[in-house]
């Protein structure tokens, strides 16, 4: 069991860690969010590199510390760059994060997510309904929002995730981050945020650039969405609506602080018997 | 005549259906206006989905309530997607509204409307450049900005809406709305509001919402570009310059009350002779 | 030797020149940037037309003043679209701006900028790493953001604006332009403008516009430059991140007057002996 303070302060010293490094992250995304996810990467301190580029993967490859794929606005040429990129990942051992948008939505998500899989993603972010699908194989979920709640499904994402050797990192109401050992339980964040598209997004771009300067990945996606959630819900409190917010997110991600986190993180942690 | 009173209470009943029903709407639209036309649809309530892959558009047409479809940045891929899922919505009987970005500017749009216009849009919301370029079948008009005052165009207009069975919803210094039975004339919104990129191809992605909860397309449409009128508006009179306009008025879609819709509607409706 | 004083209140004039005749500019940019870039230029007072499609290059390039060609997210259909659409402005005698994104990340971005460059911008508006990469024929420099001081590449850079006929503008924590006869410095702009994505793109957007309606491409560019830094600048100390930062930007650029100009633009111009 690790106490909340403990965390606080370890997460507030790999956030340091990520600014002092500023990692160079390619990031594989839709076409919905890839402005504001290139800008959460740079609030945050990292660099961000956006390409789909058959012609460039194997440069951009070697030259990023880790790599993000999100599998939204998908066409048959960024399907093959994201494998591409999933695979220079795998084979030259860079953490990448996968961000599985509506997995369950077509059959066609499903069968992409599933052949990204097989390449051995370090994180998987996502809602509760894609967890879901990823973990039963199936289908289920309407559109690119989530209708399940992440509370009914920790036994199964907790099987999932050891079988498939990943983290689960499960945004909704509460966040779930688990790798099938520990458990970590976020309660930061806003109701708001769902009003903004492609913040979970944003959180697997940040993942992405976590694990470029954390080895643990459950510890990388952890802070993530703890520095996420805090930046959310401080920027939640000041902001009229969901315009403001995406913003105003940004600011937050930009100037947050030790004490942020100190005063705000909401979390618990176990360690899960098999 | 409908009086302006009634159509108030009204338009604020369609608008709390929408909110309450969080319909599902297919958003296929350009890559410019992506993301803040996703953020412009959760703000007034709906679920969006952006998707081009001719792999996953029959599920999705089976699985949502409403489609859009805007032409700009087209490519060999995407016309061929926004076809297929045009004729999806026709084939399931569910409706549509089109965005014929820049339909005048180039033979090339004019063309790829007028196979859009043979699958029965809904809705049409443009410019006038764009309508009038629709309603004569010719080219016109510079770039993607209308030259063209809304008001010389009405009487060619109504005629297009009859023969094309379609409702044309005209944005402009105002808007005006018809099905060549009934023309709605609309003075809400404010000038800055055509120095932000997209703002009709937000007021046409919201318009494909309420058509997903308002089967009379005709009022839907009103509905639609009263509430974008009224929430640009409000927004406008606390915006420095059009880079807060474009946030705020995501802030006043998602905050919009009955009573801002009671206080500001300027409409006037009438019956057309024909 | 050209004073600060003089050069303040021409470049006011030459923005009043283009808020009167709202040029109409063709902007092929990367997806990244799409949306911001596109209110840059509204924001200014131009008028932006955003496309690819090869259907319609042809019929764009003879409709718009000028072009904007950025290399950043590639993909086959898009390098052979740019190519062209440099090709049209080339053989009209219309001038284009060229932004080449990471040229010296991959050698896939270092080939089509040297491709581009056969077809002769105008301006290349780049950083330093970017710079070296075009004027030494090399890689070098990591990602797309830049490692190089613009200090060090001067007396390369006039080599190379003289060699290939054109204007590099070089952002960073000074500003440089030089035609090879002539060199401005300016010392706008805020550090916090990097930790915003594509400034770097929208500062070659709007120089697209300022040569859509100033024939030297030099003043153009200093024109540009000028403005978008002041903007920046002006934004910046009234913005808690970089979030605020990208939007009050364009507010900046939409209420700039020729006072703000007068008061904060920092210039020197100096003639060079080759």
């Amino acid at each position: 069991m690790t106490t909340a303070q403990f965390t606080a302060s370890e997460i507030a010293s790999v956030l340091q860690k990520l600014r002092d490094h500023k990692p160079l992250v390619h990031n594989l995304t839709n076409q919905v969010v890839m402005n504001v996810s290139a800008n959460a990467l740079l609030a945050i301190g990292a660099s961000p590199i956006m390409s789909h580029a058959p012609e460039e993967l194997e440069e951009l490859g070697m030259a990023v510390s880790s790599t993000v794929i999100n599998i939204g606005t998908l066409d048959n040429v960024t399907v093959a760059s994201k494998l591409t990129a999933a695979r220079i990942a795998r084979d030259s051992n860079k953490p990448w994060a996968l961000d599985p948008v509506g997995a369950g939505a077509t059959q066609f998500r499903l069968d992409v997510t599933n052949r990204l899989l097989d390449l051995r993603p370090a994180v998987i972010r996502c809602n509760a309904s894609e967890a879901i699908a990823i973990a039963l194989h199936q289908r289920g979920g309407s559109g690119v929002d989530s209708n399940d709640s992440s509370d009914e499904v920790l036994p199964v994402l907790h099987r999932a995730a050891r079988n498939l050797q990943t983290v689960f990192a499960v945004t909704g109401r509460h966040d779930y981050v688990t790798d099938g050992q520990r458990l970590a339980k976020l309660s930061n964040g806003h109701p708001m945020m769902a009003a903004v598209t492609g913040t979970g997004c944003q959180s697997t771009a940040i993942t992405g650039a976590f694990l470029a300067i954390e080895q643990d990945p459950w510890l990388a996606a952890v802070a993530s969405l703890a520095v996420f959630g805090i930046a959310g819900q401080l920027a939640a409190e000041e902001s009229a609506g969901p315009g403001s917010l995406q913003l105003k997110m940004l600011d937050r991600l930009y100037t947050l602080t030790a004490e942020d986190i100190e005063q705000h993180l909401v979390i618990e942690c176990q360690n899960l018997s098999e």
